[in-house]
């Protein structure tokens, strides 16, 4: 008779973790009005949006105020100036892409959520753990199946596919959240076999593909076969300060059916329908990220987030503490000491050091002994956080 | 063994309308390289965005090249100020909201489409036919039971429930989109009565309200007991020219429940997760808009395009052609002359007069006799479009 909602958002876990840790470090502050906490946890970047990305979204705005500058409805995927601009950057790497294939968002998020509307209620998805929470909760508000993929110190947090794992919809993130572990090509390209060989669809997760320094895979579509078995989810958040911002973009090769579908055609009219493009202005600021100036000004943050980012793994070797990430990543996941787990590691943190970190059990069952620090701090409360850990002697 | 796909997808009609009015406007424009085509179809503005508004947003880019200003991860619901400032356009109608109950977005269309998530597979959609395509795709796409509601001339195109009536979600377009028809106050309460007393929700699709001149209701919420049926999906594209900009707001009251569940919170959840807020920048040009000079700046351009619509209704009124809309709302529904279906007078239209309007057709079967204008235009070009009507005699 009346009205039923999707009950499986009943089935959703409590989305506690970052409230969790911000009640913890406030009874903290509150009980220690002294305190001087620093927060390694944020997964938010610190530095501020280059001027030349900032002077473009101005002169957008300004433009908009004309009538021969104004903008109504552009398409829902974006404009040719924007996926033009994508495409080159592909084409440096080598991956040779046609616009058509390049939907630009408002976001990795909302792509990563959006994309599960393609799939049919009773597929299987395969899931690392640990992983970005995102990728379990979209498919759990659907009903689907989960199965996890267990990553740990035996394969270094590279996961790989054996005889015996299944999975339709396959999420990789690499460089990864939160463990900061990047596949090599010999290692995707057997995922890519691996999803080719049993009609499975990849969604690769590339938000951190910008803080690669050595010979990895910067993009799935570097490894032969992923077109015709892979998604690719990017975005500008952390490589170029977006997170307040707002733009993504999605690749979909048109050689990527199924079932008689063609995955692009689905993916633009489920735009076309429930998206009305990203703001003009946002594309705007987008567009000069990939310009030779934006990509210097980019470079230049990145280029102080690894800083960070070598100061937290160089002092983790002095201790002679187990992790992963940090060279090629923004995070950096470290190993508990001995019998404590990472609730009890971060409190322990937080009272000793004054330094809040990211418990590892916020992103999976394989994460209880782990905890996630990132580089996207200021240099000046990393290098202090780190000389309170080495001096607090919390991993003796 | 392989992934499967949404096979509803293969269902949806195809979303040919604008497509197809592309293709006969420039067939007809190349056989006649000299007529004059007018435009008077769109439903896009045309007015550039109030300075006070491109102003707000160049400053707010501005702040993002400082460490000081910088702002990364917003709230997914939007930011206080935003939430704030239409929580007071609401109680100036005396519609009291808390900002808890009001969501900021990137526009009606994705909202609307995206509220579909929160509900059942098994429930029966009311959707009035003609209508906006989208209520309709995005319940395709969901694979659930569509019933339409006939909206004619005998009931002024505003179609009210009766004892035969279904319908566990309904959506309603007031101000409506194609027939610019409005519910008044006793309308809506009977549509607000139908669902408590059903257990219906109301999608009360409020994109037009800025239009309206009359004493009508411009929000649901100002229907006694709508707080325990609707939720209420409302843009700036109209209102202040944002369609190429993207704010839109979605009000969720905190007392809408049904099966045990909290609508507001399963929409908080459901954005938290799929979605990562409205960019920085468009918030703060949308905050501009609820200013007294953003308003100011935006009932001018209203009124403009209201000027307009008063110039279409009159040529209609002297030819004595029967239309809804035009007094409070941008679009003007027309019935096309005797014997003439909505693509025949679309034709005739071009080739006679070098008008372009939009077939009724293209918004359900209901419209097939029916052409949509709209306000959107030129003052310039909207004169000379229904001058060469009033001339053309293809009312005659």
């Amino acid at each position: 008779m009346a009205v039923t909602m999707n009950k499986n958002y009943a089935k959703l876990g409590k989305n506690y973790l970052f409230a969790e840790i911000k009640n913890r470090v406030a009874s903290y502050q509150a009980a220690h009005p002294q305190a001087d906490i620093i927060r390694l946890g944020i997964g938010d970047v610190t530095r501020p949006l280059p001027k030349i990305v900032t002077e473009a979204m101005a002169q957008a705005a300004r433009e908009m105020a004309t009538a021969a500058g104004f903008r109504g409805y552009g398409a829902e995927q974006g404009y040719e100036f924007l996926k033009e601009a994508v495409r080159k950057y592909y084409a440096k790497r080598g991956v040779s892409l046609s616009c058509e294939e390049i939907f630009i968002s408002d976001g990795a998020k909302s792509d990563i959520g959006n994309l599960t509307d393609l799939f049919g209620q009773d597929n299987t998805v395969l899931i690392p753990d640990p992983v970005y929470p995102v990728y379990v909760d979209t498919n759990v508000m659907n009903g689907r199946q989960i199965v996890f993929l267990p990553a740990d110190e035996e394969n270094g947090f590279l996961p790989m596919p054996g005889p015996e794992t299944v999975g339709d919809i396959i999420y990789l993130c690499s460089p990864n959240n939160p463990t900061g572990a990047v596949y090599n090509k010999e290692q995707l390209q057997k995922w890519v076999d691996f999803a080719n060989a049993r009609g499975s669809i990849i969604l690769f997760d590339a938000a951190y593909e910008c803080f690669i320094q050595d010979d990895l895979p910067h993009s799935i579509y570097e490894i032969p076969g992923a077109e015709t078995c892979a998604i690719e989810i990017c975005s500008l958040s952390k490589k170029a300060g977006f997170t307040g911002t707002r733009c993504g973009y999605t690749v979909i090769p048109s050689a990527l059916k199924r079932g008689g579908f063609s995955l692009n055609a689905m993916w633009l009219r489920r735009q076309s329908t429930k998206y009305n493009g990203t703001s003009y202005v946002v594309q705007r600021g987008a567009q000069a990220v990939f310009t030779p100036d934006g990509e210097k000004a980019v470079e230049e943050n990145l280029r102080y987030y690894r800083g960070n980012a070598r100061i937290i793994t160089q002092a983790l070797e002095e201790m002679g503490v187990y992790y992963t990430g940090g060279r090629n990543a923004p995070y950096i996941w470290l190993k508990c000491p001995p019998s404590q787990d990472s609730w009890e590691f971060f409190d322990r943190l937080l009272s000793e050091c004054h330094v809040v970190g990211t418990p590892g059990a916020g992103f999976g069952s394989c994460g209880w002994e782990y905890l996630r620090l990132t580089a996207f701090g200021t240099r000046k409360n990393t290098l202090e956080a780190m000389r309170r850990i080495q001096n607090g002697g919390v991993f003796r």
